[in-house]
């Protein structure tokens, strides 16, 4: 049994951390850390979560006790760096939710996120905790958790890259997502009194998601031509991801599908699918749906996920339980459901 | 361990309770039956259950097995007559999710629902599942579960009409609905082309869940001006319920709380706040949230479900715990969830 | 040929005002008037607008011009006190779009807006603009346009309760309206991330429209049991409202419909349906839509309006016609197009 | 002054066309041609143009008047085929909004329209009407109106492939749309209930739009590598496109630029955005708002468009005024609204 903090707890993924933590079996406690909500109590911040979560006061960033046996970070990026590098060097579990970490290159964070970082000797010690991938948790106790689209993409990208990078010439992606991802801050463009029926696409090739992706494909053989749009949708949640991959020769779309199914025959968190997903299948729960597409050297890999789930609270706590060793659905769903399996799913 | 047949178990209230009969610990088996999926795989019927519920064929309603030890019946009104009865006889537990059952009076299925009813002698021994009131199963195996409006409006009056019928000149119900209370079948005006943006009241005065509302009002000594007025909302999911009633005399309102308190002190769905309700809070969960607001004669009582859970398929499962003495979470949440207390919720 | 002032011409309500002063015959031209987006351009307040709508610098609320003709003031409640007496008095027409001259009683401004009223006589001097109601514009030049819920409330009760006030025991109004009521500021609670798929009623008893709303039944003949409950919608725009009414005495259906349409003989705004509306049937018009629904001694009244045109900028733009002797569509709608006849409309 | 015959006008895309047809300053009239509806009055089918248009009884397409000036055919793909050849024949003119002519090539229709062209000489003879791109009309009197998609796509894309189609790699089209796009009919998965919140992608490389595209650039100088993915948005109206193009060298994002302001130089449907447009900008307007956002050898280029009316009806509309030398604001939009200059529009 573990001890568990929640920093940054308060926010969209915060709830979901807060509802895993409750529900997992080997979770003793778990105390919640903030900064502008710290001395409310956690029914005020969550009304829904009464009767299923007990209250707590919130506690302030300034006083995270170091006697927790894993942390969960749900921070701003640039904020994580505050905490992170003394929580980590107690060699406790450290899973950090924010961007801080996922990038290899300290040059990039000057780039892409404006800021020098601080603490850069952990960009090598940390492991990119694309959960579903096979990842080696052995060296390490940072894990970076990936971006909300950085997932639904790689998820998508990774086997086919791993497996026919030389024949793809070029990658484009343009990935919607639900409002949720922008945070809980009031923003003026995101009332729903502007986003009703509304889509528009934002940070046009200046998305901090787009050097986590590229990075994530140059390591998996492919540094070519990439193109990554990102669109807001007039939903809350979920991230629907369509890959157009334009191939130099043709390919057999069944030899396409046996590399997924053996890249994720050990993942119980991946559909694949004979269609393309709905983006209702996976809100709400931890999984990625994914369907592939394949008309003479045109291919279409469509993908979907819950932002708030798989592309961040759900594998970080997915994450936690590989980490230790556990089973993987713990906390995050009723161990009882566990039951797919590796066919093709035809919807 | 029992085994459960769910007949009519394709449309919205089956899906949940094919979810939380997979779920419940004391649930060995279960089995589908529908009419017109019949021998489809459950997995093509409900793409999003892949991985979290076993694939099986949907059985023909022309097949019910008799070997199970419980029922429930979610089919349109008019079709449970023709299998219940049968099933009633055999002693095993039977839960109708319809209406057909849920009338007193055999005339007015003739007045409401435009036939004669062919198994009146069940409308005496059913019991009239509100599974949040203190129910007294002993005599009866035939559980009729109210309807989704139903369950918001008498659970937000039923306190008050118990306990100040005498005080009160006038009550007039307005209720508004998300559309998978409609159901699954392709309807014209239920398309999201109709119904983006869209709102409209229908059924007025009409509505066949006014006289079940109007029956229960009664026999807790409330027979007088009563309206019940639904409406159709742009969501998918939910009814929210706003009560309003003109007193004769003015109340206390501490004096009403504490008879909602007292009413509801054995409920552990039951969650009174301080403010009205968001129906977002209710979603996805077997609550129902009420909230009480006086000014002078002039009380609101606002409560919020959701419609096919603690207005069908929950409530459902509820009343089979209940029945068989079990804890009332199995199968709906996780047993470790269930911290509600009773004092009064500020949200 | 008039010029017409806009003042607090950027928000929700400003942009309908705007594009019907471009498209209006008798407007030679008019400035906009803000306070914080002072001195930015017309077109980067509203995108939507280029190509329809010439740009132009919009002024400082500092720097009225009193060359104007006519003003259309859309300030929040308690700022139009600064700028309307002065204007007023120049014996220009004034159109308040805000609070602070529907009341008629000064005292009611200390218990509903927390102010003391600095300009009280021009309460009685004002003239309040429900524009589809007879209105005597001949001894004013102060029009105080009704708030949004009280046009579709009062529009929904006032034939009837000139007419048959007697009977009536209670009158309940439930309204419903979509979130560009609330404005443009950004708030949290406003969020699409929080309004998807939620309902929430707010304000209870405490809305500054029910005193507006019971002022005009009291002197329309009725001053008894009222309740009035405002909802949030997840759509942007809109209102309906369902009045339930319990009446002393039964009425004939037929005699209460007679008294609509005669009331609305001389509005073309005005659609009497044989149905409850759609909301959707009047989003982007200035129409009220009514349907009347007797039962026994119990009658439901629904209407539907868009929120920011007839219940806002439509209904202002109609009583500025109105006012000047014009035909009342102008700049509202295309002149040919106005071919309602009164009788009674099945959907 | 004109007489004009809508066939199929009682769809999605009717009600514009008759909206259009009621406010046009030389239409004198128009008739409704129907299938199912034939018999029925236009007050029923559309109860929202109560008011505003003139109510008359639907005629069945059995019953095609040989005397209008000018026909719009809004019928399913397959059934324009029985009708057009007789009208076109007359000399009359007439714009077949479905797919039946759009394409140039009969063994096209084998392959992806499933039929033998019964009138493939018409194909020659007809022009394709994207309306903002220089048309001529002189030599023909059947106009294609183009799909929705290709109509969001080819504005989009056709400048940059005219002027340096030689510089392109690929290009890859993610395109999604609201449900309206589907038409009328209820279909089980078009449902609020289902949709509410979803988003998928359909028909993924099989979509009829996708060789109308190709054509059209083909036509232009670009037939190497292209992709085209269509998905279902929850909302009614409106399609957003988002073009992303790999570029063999490096351009200059002004050059670009240049080329767009000068191909739409004489357009005043088309707004060059400095931003990726909102959809609701355009939304219930006959605009395109177009952005391009180039990095490297990476562009992206985005459009919105109304999906019936752009994507539809207002560009029927805009090819009939344009056809016979009006404005080609007419009936469309107000003739005092159309302020539009060819600077690019700062958001």
């Amino acid at each position: 049994m573990i001890s568990v903090g929640i920093i940054g707890g308060t926010g969209y993924t915060g709830k979901y951390l807060i509802e895993y933590c409750t529900k997992h079996p080997y979770i003793k406690d778990f105390n919640i850390y903030a900064k502008t909500s710290a001395g409310e109590n956690l029914h005020s911040v969550f009304p829904q979560l009464v009767g299923t979560v007990e209250d707590q006061t919130i506690n302030s960033v300034e006083n995270i006790s170091l006697n927790h046996d894993a942390y969960f970070i749900a921070l701003p990026h640039g904020e994580s760096l505050n905490y992170i590098p003394s929580l980590e060097s107690t060699n406790k579990l450290v899973i950090d939710l924010g961007g801080d970490y996922r990038l290899d290159e300290e040059s990039l964070y000057e780039k892409w996120y404006n800021y020098t970082h601080s603490s850069s000797y952990l960009l090598s010690k940390k492991v990119y905790g694309l959960a579903d991938e096979s990842i080696d948790y052995t060296n390490t106790n940072l894990i970076s958790n990936p971006g909300c689209y950085p997932t639904g993409s790689l998820l998508a990208l990774l086997p086919l890259v791993k497996n026919f990078s030389e024949n793809i010439l070029s990658i484009s992606i343009s990935a919607y997502s639900g409002t949720s991802g922008a945070g809980k801050s009031p923003k003026a463009d995101l009332m729903l009194s502007e986003m009703d029926g509304n889509v528009k696409a934002y940070n046009v090739n200046k998305h901090r998601h787009l050097p986590e992706i590229a990075q994530e494909l140059a390591k998996a053989g492919y540094n070519r031509n990439l193109s990554f749009t990102t669109h807001l949708l007039p939903i809350s949640k979920g991230i629907y991801t369509t890959c157009s991959i334009h191939l130099k020769n043709e390919l057999d779309e069944n030899s396409i599908l046996e590399t997924y199914k053996n890249d994720y025959t050990n993942s119980n968190y991946i559909r694949l699918r004979t269609t393309p997903p709905d983006l209702s299948w996976v809100v709400n729960t931890n999984y990625c749906d994914i369907n592939i597409c394949l008309s003479g050297k045109t291919l279409i890999i469509t993908s979907a996920i819950d932002n708030l789930i798989k592309g961040a609270s759900g594998q970080a706590m997915q994450n936690m339980n590989q980490y230790f060793g556990w089973e993987n659905t713990l906390g995050i769903m009723d161990s009882k459901l566990n039951v797919i399996d590796k066919k093709l799913i035809s919807a």
